[in-house]
């Protein structure tokens, strides 16, 4: 029988945007189930964000100290948390469930302060449990490729790594948007503004595919949005082990970018470039030959690469969310959603159905008398 | 209290595709609970898949009509059945099913003849229960918008449409493969192999996007590889409704394409172009103006498009299957994996928290001291 | 010594568009002395746009016949003339010219009519003299490349060829305009609009890049503008020598669309595809292999292909453009034209060219000082 | 009549590449005549390549001193000099031509030293002559028409810039090659290497577009390559004036790239991005709007922006090469060229002008029939 590992959430209550992707991303290969949580640190935001989710209401704690015990009790409890609160709320709760050997699923960077991440560090490697961070972008296959092909000597001796992480959503002052407010508050974000909130993310991923380490940087952080209290941009020289050296751009003032997050690795061999924002392609350079390109799945897969295909090569990742759209319109009509008439208008009925039928039928009989115009009506 | 329909599933079983893209659909948005099957015509291999998926095994059925019975019958039997057979397969049980008012989610195209469309139809009509088809790709979001921008006559009066829909996976003979196999069979597939595989969605979608409906077609199919009994390649001129003209590229032996599928709609006034291999942005042309980018969630995103945005633009739709990798290998981590040790060198851990937490805290100090070099180590 | 062919031109007067590129095009390998023409078919305008050009005026004829006569007559006279008429002055001159063994270079198509092709070819035949028709995309190299991969068997046996050539510029009536008018006028252009004007250059480049010949069409030509004499779009289905097939969109009401001309070649064994608006690469696809981008130049250039590389890889062709913008500059600010002041401000002067001295020594400096802040005025 | 400048040049005999590009962008819009030159500090080289370039010999010195002299005394003398030396042989011959009050047209950087720099400038300033560097980039259509939006006021207050020049072509040691020879060596390119030959450019471009000047930079050069002189690779941040800050990346080591050199702009209100290997393209930001595509001579040019614009939009810059391509070929065949059997089979001829003739008449009868599939050979 399958099984399904029980699953908890710290934060991610009504009006967060994070703690919604933890648990579509722990629903979609079925290896989980959600059982418990503490939604909100206001109380009666936790329980109303509980009845929202389908939650059974005595599994919604008030505190993470509480949940943590009672579900380290419990025979059913949960065996993995997800912690998806600001950044300054990560150590606490993650100490605690480690403690209980329960494993931890952290949203990044895995504190607001060097005090708090040596702490829960000692409590990670004393806990039976794994901790593990969402550096998401080290799950796309192919990124996992690049490593691959990194790791087998295709670039040779690495050079030079060029990043960019770049947006505009804090191009001019949004702190009263839920998202933006405590990203730029120093007590819940930490030292750091656009470096801890992305930069983190620029950072690891170049670690993730060369496996090299960052030794040591030279940094120019700026605050361009006037009364920000964090940097909203910043240029960083960086100096890796094995003498690799390059730079990083990071920006949350960039004008008109969405999540443009782009690297590219040389080597004396070959290079790798890869970008976000399409992010089932990377462009391989040999030199000496043509510039490849590595496709999701595609000719020149590594099998060693842990890269997970749901679906086969040229259906981009997001095919799936296209499909699942048609299942939720589908929910929301037969349950009698406001917009149902709205929502069939959209979704493919019978009548297109056989529309379509008659499109495939025509075809072949016009393709059968030499390609004559032929109809639809008359199939 | 989240309310999630009951599902049942005909088909999809071990070794087939499809039946997974629906069931992983149907759990994103949480709206299904999937309860009940008849996964294979072979009974032995229905049950091997219901118990491999963690079905209650009183609820897998040998035939779909018994189950059709049962879970009629039944005050928690299903309330949606997903058909994700074979195309000969998929009027029969979509039948039995609408004759008991359970909503039908059928895979494309209707059915395999023009016989069973019509006899399927008059169900539908009689039925009390919906009817759907998984054209996919009309759930796209940026599709969504494209749809509105035309309704709301950025386009002015449409005058031609091109379409293409180009994979090279037939290319040579690969009826061994089970995909293959049944698509070039016609009696399963029914009479036309490319065209009613990927032409249909093409049509489909030039049908949603614009409004109008197809009328007539000159079609000129082609068998490439020899002892194949179904085209696999077609070049369709089209004539629509309201005058417009335009023609289709259909190909399963286009040597290298993936899944390249692209429309592009011209107007008196403006154009839109989509691709599927990039499906979150479009580019619209405005007589007179610079083209556009049209992005998933972005600048001009309509209300009325119905286009659910799971994720910011610029996170591309993928970004959730990443994030869900970092989820999987977690759970295949704590449950003891073969490759348990190959994925934890993937996961991102404390050591690697730690060492971003470095970054960022010595980017600040740099920073701070006129960009001088820092090491991490000091930190 | 350098040897210059003697060149002169039919039509290309002033308002003319191609005569102009013809020009310039025979300047810009330095093969060629432009030295006599007869302009255009008014005498007055003819003799005006030769002093335009500088040419001496002795030898700017009023028509034609004179020139080819008084030319042929001459020890100095022309070995080569141009003709850069509208498509039903293409035919009679060129014929006078090969008469008199002096080579022709004609634009394209050939000739307005059937009966005028058929005329001027026997003439070709029997004359001792060269006979070149501007199919001006078979020059560029990425396109001479994919021709000498084709013959090398790269691609294997080619099946399938789809090509497009859409422009909007026709979308409304513009026959007032004058490179519209007489190309939608039957007595100049021919028989086709469109598919004389730009289908003509997607045939001739795909049996170009293949060595195929197109044997029988099934087409589709419409005219959307009303009041229009000549088609403005068409589907055409085509089928060639060797069993190979394909279709061709061509279209000049394709709103947006500035000059978006592509070809796909498919074989068993691989593929090419190219696209005008970024001519210097081609997407190249092998079975089993990841798609290669050939470039301009790049690392899997053919010696047999016949390629002109004026400048490296990398560097676009119109990087020529670029550098000869800054010498344009340079005469008409030297010869008082009356921008010369504004034109002062673009061109890169003597303080500019401190100013990049201070950037890269303060560069060097800054480097060679731990990267320590340095200010080029320090320099 | 048409006035040409008399032009001379200094430099760019046998074996140059960017003499050729010099004279190349002289001849395209055919304002120079070039009469006279010096060019190769090796006399005997130096008239050998005015052989072959068909200068008249009693014009080609062996010497640039003597040229000016001479050049200055003759009422026919050049009026324009192009000096197209390495770096360390700009200064003294401008500063002899500029003496003479003779123009100059430079090939960039201004020089190897910064005394020589200072030397240089102090004559400029007492000279009659112009100075003009061939920073070629800004020659641009589309570079002009982003200077003029960002003068426009378009991007608001500009805050961030970024700008990368990335070439591989030093990537291991090539210094017996003669492009990379001297530009290696300290003696003749100066203090930099990559810095001084392509990060000149960018920071040339950079101020140019922007109207900024740079103030300060930190700069991290690094030469990877053993053995080698100058910088091979750098990361530059950089302070501009009006407190806009940035980076660089200059680098000739990066493995695989051929001229990729690519700015953005980012200010309040909006942003621009250009890349090199895609010239005629560039993106639009505005705060609010979808992304706008700019294209040379499209929609939103400026009349102000002083952009040549020779051919249509859509035709790429290269247009004009590949055209030339066709010119240059015929003249080859005319002349009796050793490949002239090989190249004759490349040109349209006669033949290939019949052919596609009768596809234009085949189309236009088959659409006329009902798009019956109509045979070329029947035409």
């Amino acid at each position: 029988m399958k099984r399904r590992l029980r699953l908890g959430m710290i934060g991610g209550g009504q009006g967060a945007f994070i703690g919604a992707v933890h648990r579509l991303s722990a629903r979609m290969d079925d290896k989980y189930e959600f059982v418990a949580g503490c939604l909100s640190s206001t109380p009666d935001k936790a329980e109303a964000s509980a009845k929202e989710l389908g939650l059974d209401l005595s599994r919604s704690y008030p505190d993470y100290k509480t949940m943590a015990e009672e579900e380290a009790k419990s025979k059913d409890g949960i065996e993995v948390v997800s912690i998806v609160t600001p950044n300054h709320m990560h150590a606490a709760p993650a100490i605690e469930f480690l403690k209980k050997d329960i494993h931890v699923i952290s949203d990044k960077p895995m504190t607001s302060t060097m005090g708090d991440a040596y702490k829960l560090m000692e409590v990670i490697k004393s806990s039976k449990a794994h901790f593990f961070l969402t550096h998401n972008y080290s799950g796309y296959p192919v990124i996992r490729e690049m490593r691959a092909l990194v790791k087998n000597g295709e670039l040779g001796k690495i050079r030079i790594i060029k990043g960019s992480y770049l947006q505009g959503w804090l191009g001019s002052k949004e702190e009263d948007n839920k998202q933006a407010e405590w990203r730029t508050d120093p007590k819940r974000s930490g030292a750091a503004g656009s470096v801890g909130d992305i930069g983190s993310h620029a950072m690891h991923l170049i670690e993730f595919v060369t496996g090299l380490k960052c030794e040591t940087v030279a940094a120019d952080l700026t605050t361009f949005v006037q009364g920000r209290q964090l940097d909203d941009d910043a240029s960083i020289m960086i100096r890796m082990s094995d003498n690799v050296k390059g730079n990083l751009s990071i920006s949350q003032i960039a004008t008109g970018q969405e999540n443009n997050f782009s690297i590219s690795i040389y080597g004396e061999k070959g290079a790798l470039h890869w970008s976000q924002e399409n992010p089932n392609y990377a462009r391989f350079s040999k030199v000496g030959h043509a510039d490849q390109i590595i496709t999701r799945g595609g000719a020149i897969q590594n099998e060693n690469s842990y890269a997970s295909i749901r679906i086969p090569p040229g259906h981009p990742e997001g095919y799936l969310e296209g499909f699942a759209q048609i299942y939720s319109d589908a929910a929301d009509i037969i349950l009698g959603h406001k917009d149902k008439n709205k929502l069939l208008e959209l979704l493919p009925s019978g009548e297109s159905g056989l529309q379509i039928m008659k499109f495939i039928n025509a075809s072949v009989n016009s393709s059968k008398n030499n390609s004559i115009w032929t109809d639809l009506s008359s199939i």
